[in-house]
C-alpha cells in the first residue's frame, strides 16, 4: 500500500492537531453527479452498481476528482448485509429499498445465519480492495453498515415504513425474539466491518438511521447496546494506525452522552443540534463529525460560506471536528455548491488550528 | 351554554391539581374508527367532511362515544388557512396534501390576505358552534392551527416534501421574504384562533409539525417567534376561564427551555424524551402533554398499561400532566387497544393525585 499522503481525517477523529479541519459529505458519491448517473446508468440496478467492485470504485472516486475532500467513503448500501442473510433485497421504482422475503416468525429469526463476508459479502470485499489501491494513499477509506436495529426496521417491516408497526410490534410484546435478531445483526456487522478493514477500509462509521424513533429507554435497549457490542468487537489497529469508529443516529441529539459511553471515537450529528454544545455535553471523550444542513447547500456560495463559519464558530478551536453534512447530499444540489463549501471549510477553518 | 361537567383538561394544563390524570389522543377521530370511516364515506372527500359543520361535529364526538376521554378536539385539517388564503387546497390519493397555487414569488406573498375567519372560514367557526352545542359540557373542546412555518413549508412547497429544497432556499436566500409570509401567517393564525375561541373553543393548540427540521438557530428566528407572536395576540379568557394555550413542536425536544419562555400554558412533547427529564427542564413554567408512542398501541393491553405506567412514574406525582401519544394515533390500530390506553390512564393514575 502507498503511504497515506492526506491524514487529517483520521487525526481529526482522534483529536489530534490538524492543519484545518477535515471535510467530506455523507453519500458524497450520488445522484447528484452527472458523472454518477453515467455510471449508474451504465450499471444497469443500483445493486448491479454495488456489486460491481470496478463500478463501485469508480463512483467511490468521482467526488474526489472534483472536490478536494478529505475521506473517500466505500460506494456501498446499507441493506447488503440482510441481502446476504438470504432476504433478497431489490430496489422498486419510487418505494425505496424492499425484501423479497421479510422476517415475522420466530422460525425465520432463529434460522438466520451471521454470513460470511469473504463468501456472500465478498464484491464489498473486492471492492475495498480496489478502491485503496486506485486510492493510492491520497486520502483515507472508509467504511460502513447499518446498525442493528436499522436493519431490522427494514428486515422486519420488508422495507421503508411509516409506522413501523411490525417491529415496534415485535419490540412491545415479543422483544427476547428482537434481541434475538439484533444480536445475530451485530455479531453480522462486527465481522463485515472487521473484513471490511482487513480489506483496507481506514475508519468505519455505523449508520442507525431509526434509531430517533426509540424512546430514550428503548434506544439504549434495542440500539445503542448492540452498537456498543459491535464497537467491542472491531480490530481498532490495522497497518500500524489506530481505525476510528464513528456512530451516527440520525435524530439521537439528546443520547450523545450515552452514544459517547459506547468506546468509539467520534459521534456524527445531524443539525438540529448546535454543535458548540454538542461539544461541551461530550467534552474530551469523543471527536464530532457534522454538521450542516444540507439544504444550505441549494443556497448561494456567499451564504454556504456563513454557514461554514457559523459552524466552525460553535465548534471553536482545537481538533476534534470533522466537517459533514448532518445528512446525506440532496439528489438536486448543483456541484459548484458543494464545491463551494469544501472549499469554505479548508479556506476559514485555517485560521482556528494556528496557535 | 352548560356548564363544564369535566374540567380536568383545563386544570391539568394550569398545572392545578386533578383526580386523575386527564387523557385524550392526537387524531382521536380518525380512521382507526370504522364509524369514522363511514361518515369519511358518506362525506365524499376529505375537505367535504371539514367543509361540513355538522359532519366535522359527528366525527369529533364519536371517539367520545367509545372512550372516557377528557377532551374533544375539532375535526379539521391545519391547511385550512391557506385554503382560505386562495392557494387551493386538494388531497391526491397517496400523496397527501397539496395546493393547486403554490407560492414563490414575492408579488404572491406580497398581495397573500389575511382571511376573516368568520367569512372565509366561517365552516371552521360554525363547526366550533356545533360540536360546543352538542358536547353539551361533557368535557371541553380544543380548538387548533399549524404554525406559521409548517404552514409555510406546504405553501412553498405546493404540498408534503422530503427534502424542502422551495422553503430552504427562501430561508437561506431570501430570509427577508420568508418572514413577510410568516408575518401574515402569524396575524392570520392569531385571528383564526382567536375566532375559534369566541365560538366556543376552550384550550388551543398550535401544530408545529416542521419546526424540528431546523436548526436551534432557524428554529428560533423561523418558527418559534412566530409561535410566541401568536400566544401575544390570543385572547386568554372566556366564559370566565382562562383559555390554555398549549404549542407543539414535534422533534422539537431540544428546544423545551425556549419554547416554555413563550408565554404559552404547556408543550406537547414526543416520545423520544423521557418525560420527567422534560419536567425537570421545564420546572413549574408550563405543563406537559404526552409522551406515549403511538405504536405502543400495536401491542397487548397489558403492555400498554405497562407503558402507562412507566410514564405516569416518570412524571411523577402531582399536576401539570395531560397523557396523551406522542403524535396521531395510527390508522390500523385497534380501538379496544385505545380503549385500554384510556382507561389505565384514569386507573393507574388515581393514586398519583392522592394526598
Amino acid at each position: 500500500m502507498e503511504p497515506l499522503q492526506n491524514d487529517r481525517l483520521l487525526r481529526a477523529l482522534l483529536r489530534e492537531p490538524v492543519d484545518v479541519t477535515p471535510v467530506w459529505m455523507m453519500r458524497q458519491a450520488g445522484r447528484y453527479l452527472p458523472e454518477y448517473r453515467a455510471t449508474r446508468e451504465r450499471a444497469g440496478s443500483f445493486m448491479d452498481l454495488c456489486r460491481s467492485p470496478e463500478l463501485a470504485c469508480e463512483v467511490t472516486l468521482q467526488p474526489l476528482e472534483r472536490f478536494p475532500l478529505d475521506a473517500a467513503i466505500l460506494f456501498s448500501d446499507i441493506l447488503t448485509v440482510p441481502d446476504a442473510m438470504g432476504l433478497g433485497l431489490y430496489f422498486s421504482e419510487g418505494e425505496g429499498p424492499r425484501f423479497e422475503r421479510p422476517l415475522r416468525s420466530r422460525g425465520e429469526i432463529e434460522r438466520l445465519p451471521v454470513p460470511d463476508p469473504e463468501q456472500e459479502l465478498g464484491y464489498v470485499m473486492d471492492a475495498v480492495r480496489t478502491i485503496r489501491r486506485e486510492l493510492r494513499g491520497r486520502v483515507p477509506l472508509i467504511g460502513f453498515s447499518g446498525s442493528p436495529w436499522t436493519l431490522s426496521t427494514y428486515m422486519v417491516e420488508g422495507g421503508s415504513s411509516k409506522e413501523y408497526a411490525h417491529i415496534k410490534g415485535m419490540l412491545f410484546d415479543r422483544p427476547e425474539l428482537l434481541h434475538r435478531l439484533l444480536d445475530t445483526l451485530a455479531r453480522s456487522v462486527t465481522a463485515y466491518l472487521n473484513a471490511q478493514i482487513a480489506a483496507g477500509a481506514q475508519a468505519v462509521m455505523v449508520f442507525d438511521t431509526w434509531g430517533g424513533i426509540l424512546t430514550p429507554r428503548d434506544y439504549r435497549e434495542f440500539s445503542l447496546r448492540y452498537m456498543e457490542q459491535i464497537v467491542a468487537g472491531l480490530e481498532r489497529e490495522a497497518e500500524g494506525r489506530r481505525v476510528p469508529v464513528i456512530l451516527f443516529t440520525k435524530g439521537g441529539g439528546d443520547w450523545l452522552e450515552a452514544m459517547a459511553d459506547t468506546g468509539c471515537d467520534a459521534l456524527g450529528v445531524d443539525w438540529t443540534l448546535d454543535l458548540g454544545d454538542a461539544r461541551r455535553r461530550v467534552g474530551d471523550r469523543v471527536a464530532l463529525q457534522g454538521n450542516m444542513d444540507p439544504a444550505v447547500l441549494y443556497s448561494s456560495p456567499e451564504r454556504i460560506r456563513r454557514e461554514v463559519v457559523t459552524i466552525l464558530e460553535s465548534y471553536g478551536r482545537g481538533g476534534g471536528h470533522v466537517f459533514n453534512l448532518g445528512h446525506g447530499i440532496h439528489q438536486h444540489v448543483d456541484p459548484e455548491h458543494a464545491a463551494a463549501f469544501v472549499e469554505a471549510v479548508h479556506e476559514l477553518s485555517a485560521p482556528m488550528h494556528r496557535e
